[in-house]
């Protein structure tokens, strides 16, 4: 069993090229970025990471550096079920959801990279491996882009292998959507797999109403209809609205899932393994939803969550979305005609520029 | 409207006279104290706090220092519902919940301080004054103390004008909860108002099953029979065990609580100022529970939470719960005849001892 020997921590501020916008976020200038790096007695190496649209990395980095990094040193590494329940509960009472989250998902990927990596084994067949081609989608943030630059970026796409996208909805008048939603459609032809996302911009009534404007569209899902505080209303927009719902960016627990699934508040279940609690609780959101029936989509990470839909039989599509840290990375993910590959390397198999990174500390 | 011209928070460990215990929390050696102090233009000061059992102060901290004090420098102080709507959505995406939660819940205790404060009112009086005299209750910490220690302890807080006391179960067998309580029942006398408090111990069924073995000693409540992500559960203890029961303290939105009482899975609603959101959050769970002719009890914080309990009709104990500040505030919470007074000083009244917090910085 290798015990933990050093447990060393990261926090970044990564400038976006070009500023993101959506419903609830508003403007986005910079991603953060949380890593921790996990050594063994061996020598062998984890790594794990999170991220935020802009605030509290700087939480997330003081549970990494004053809290994990003294609850696991010197813990057997290999006992992950074991460390992620001790986490919970050791920062349950100050922790419970929130930045706590985040840090003990990049925990929880550290521990698994690991522990792949001592078997040798790429992440997508240590964790079962069923098709290391997982289909993707672009995810565009792109909800103030006028309509012409909307179909440009679309263009984009599909020059860079995409064969699915994703648009932003959720402007001010509903109108404005449909009319947006349409044009995509047009452009992209009948058949093309195309989602939306409202960002929880709506309230349930709305958002039903808003379903039902876009049904002539035949999206593959709607996403984010509402707050996430609101299960029940999730499963009031899928039964009343008539369109499929993804669900889950801002849920932060296997039991946020079981509640959505479990009351038909989702279609296309989307854990982010980096703030739904790491790998461990990505699998077990995976395995809930196929238990359910349902397919699992994702959300961020996408380097690291290729591995993860490749290991289940009931995946969906893998979000592509870069927000700047492909440039940090040795070999990031390549899409080509509509599928992103799970790479063989060992682990996730995703190799840092910590130089490059010190120049953009936080 | 007060401008906030200057914000300075604190973060402090303060060591416990007595090492504590119940059945989740394991060990508790010391105490996190995180402050926020908001100046107004016209140099009026309003203080807020949050608290933990010994683990993520550093967290709430980081949210303090390097976001809220940020992005409410030069904000009108007054406008208290939109400040808090901005600090939820701006800290949403690696922000709900956990220390976030506790974070916002310091910063908006302080702005009611200061709010209440600058009319010259008492926060209780100002928050719409039921009546300032609120039954409390001494909570006790004390799963490990042998019975004796434990009859003891009960009659030390009878000495300390106490008439009305919680006490710990979730030893390792039923039995030995059921003969401690039985001995407590007995000691204290029928119609004596006696609580137990599981601290999420048990599984639903377990949770039943003590419920019913505790039916015979007229528990005024049984309180976290088990973990906070399972209202669905909680409604079935309610239901099936026959107990009334409380929960709230690990609840971290008034949308938590909202789904625990419309599915019937709490009678005694116990949300804790320094973290279910603040006084803002507090007041909206106490008028909700009313809405649901349900009474409202608190968690923690003693000082601020006498103010809000007599603020409310519905207000049922307060938790009178030393973790060791009273040490270092000017005129602590008095307790006579198992009343606890609301004070008429202004605003929330609490004078620190900054400069004996300054020895026990964390």
């Amino acid at each position: 069993m290798p015990k933990i020997v050093a447990i060393e921590t990261g926090f970044y501020r990564i400038p976006l090229p070009v500023v993101l916008t959506d419903s609830t976020h508003g403007e986005m200038r910079a991603f953060e970025l949380n890593t921790i790096r996990i050594r063994d007695a061996d020598g062998a190496e984890g790594v794990g990471y999170t991220y935020t649209v802009g605030r509290n990395g700087a939480a997330v980095d003081a549970v990494l550096t004053r809290e994990i990094a003294e609850l696991f040193a010197g813990e057997e590494a290999d006992e992950i079920e074991r460390l992620w329940r001790k986490a919970w509960w050791a920062l349950h009472y100050g922790g419970r959801g929130g930045p706590t989250v985040l840090a003990i998902s990049a925990f929880d990927m550290a521990l698994w990279d690991l522990k792949a990596k001592r078997a040798d084994l790429p992440l997508w067949n240590f964790l079962g491996a069923f098709d290391p081609n997982v289909p993707c989608y672009a995810g565009g943030i792109d909800l103030d882009l006028p309509l012409d630059q909307l179909l440009r970026q679309t263009d984009d796409n599909l020059a860079k292998g995409f064969r699915a996208i994703k648009m932003k909805v959720g402007r001010k008048r509903l109108a404005e959507d449909v009319e947006r939603v349409k044009a995509m459609r047009g452009h992209l032809g009948d058949g093309f797999p195309l989602m939306a996302d409202a960002n929880m911009k709506w309230s349930v009534d709305e958002a039903i109403r808003a379903a039902r404007a876009l049904l002539p569209f035949d999206l593959t899902w709607l996403e984010e209809p509402t707050e996430p505080e609101d299960a029940e209303g999730h499963a009031r927009i899928v039964r009343e609205g008539g369109l499929p719902i993804a669900a889950g960016e801002n849920l932060r627990t296997v039991a946020e899932f079981r509640h959505y699934i479990a009351c038909g508040g989702v279609t296309f279940p989307e854990p982010d393994v980096t703030n739904c609690g790491g790998v461990t609780a990505f699998m077990k959101i995976a395995h809930l939803a196929e238990a359910f029936n349902l397919p699992v989509t994702s959300h961020g990470a996408h380097d690291v969550t290729v591995h993860l839909l490749a290991a289940c039989p009931n995946r969906s599509y893998l979000e592509a979305h870069g927000f700047g840290l492909d440039r940090y990375i040795a070999e990031p993910l390549r899409i080509a005609e509509g599928r992103a590959v799970a790479p063989n390397r060992p682990g996730h198999g995703i190799a840092f520029d910590w130089k490059a990174l010190e120049t953009i500390r936080a």
